[in-house]
């Protein structure tokens, strides 16, 4: 029988964070859990990081994931935007992977590609697809939708994942 | 007698990143430590920002600062190395106000204005301002010192921070 793996995918940002939990057993998908975490944006930026930080260790405890991917923040024209997604990111990169995960990343594109099957689409496009594989999902946000899809894209690249660093160590 | 403050400055970069200790007692200045974290850039993102957070808590534990203060990191053309730097900038100012430190931000013209005396300026002469100012001073590299040289700024600048937050909270 396979082994049930635990998926933790994140959507960072700093002033909302997405955050969704699935279970993958074989080629099985189910839902575990998924919300968003907010920092307050009247606190000071390093306050706001720390926020993010505990929020996110607590999900990680109560939640017991086994891997955990992130999204590559799509790198905009606005540089001050990109350094402010850069330092969430930079948090929810850190935490999974001082808590001993393996942080997987992926593109915004390869993560439409597993859920809607093409590389581009709308956010009630990713709602709709990531309720239709895993219908017992409830999310709070489109940041908490797209961290499941993140979570099911992972989910779909784990195995070859795996596969590669097994051949990387045999070499 | 006027209290003795240790300040640490940081300046955060995902391949190095400076640090630098200084306590300022009344107007004058005493350099306590100073050096460069640097991650492996042959490991994943997720595990070097876990080493630069891992090296700077074991420096602000050695250390023992009671401020911090971060350089506002110089939003360039390149959105790549901006996300690249967001992320250690997002590690190093969670890492102090974790450790229940106030974390100053100051922008890279303010900084050199405390050294220099202009908003612009060389490395070269951050160096050797930080040298004049910090005669016991040892850097290893230009981050180090430019560390340095954010603490001499917060030392300058942090009664005017203590007032204003006084007459806030009075407000």
């Amino acid at each position: 029988m396979a082994e049930a793996i635990r998926i933790i995918g994140i959507d960072p940002g700093l002033q909302r964070t997405g955050w969704g939990v699935i279970e993958t057993i074989g080629t099985s998908l189910k839902f575990v859990g998924a919300g968003t975490l907010r920092s307050d944006a009247r606190t000071e930026l390093a306050s706001r990081l720390c926020q993010l930080h505990d929020g996110l260790s607590e999900i990680i405890h109560a939640m017991m994931p086994n891997e955990a991917a992130v999204e590559q923040t799509f790198v905009n024209k606005d540089a001050v935007a990109t350094l402010k997604l850069g330092q969430a990111r930079g948090i929810a990169l850190l935490v999974p992977a001082r808590a001993g995960l393996q942080v997987a990343e992926y593109a915004p594109n390869a993560v439409k590609k597993s859920v809607i099957g093409v590389g581009h689409g709308d956010k009630a496009q990713i709602r709709m697809m990531v309720s239709m594989l895993l219908p017992k999902a409830k999310f709070d946000s489109d940041d908490a939708a797209d961290a499941l899809a993140i979570a099911i894209c992972h989910a779909h690249h784990r195995g070859a994942i795996a596969l590669q660093r097994r051949i990387a160590g045999a070499g």
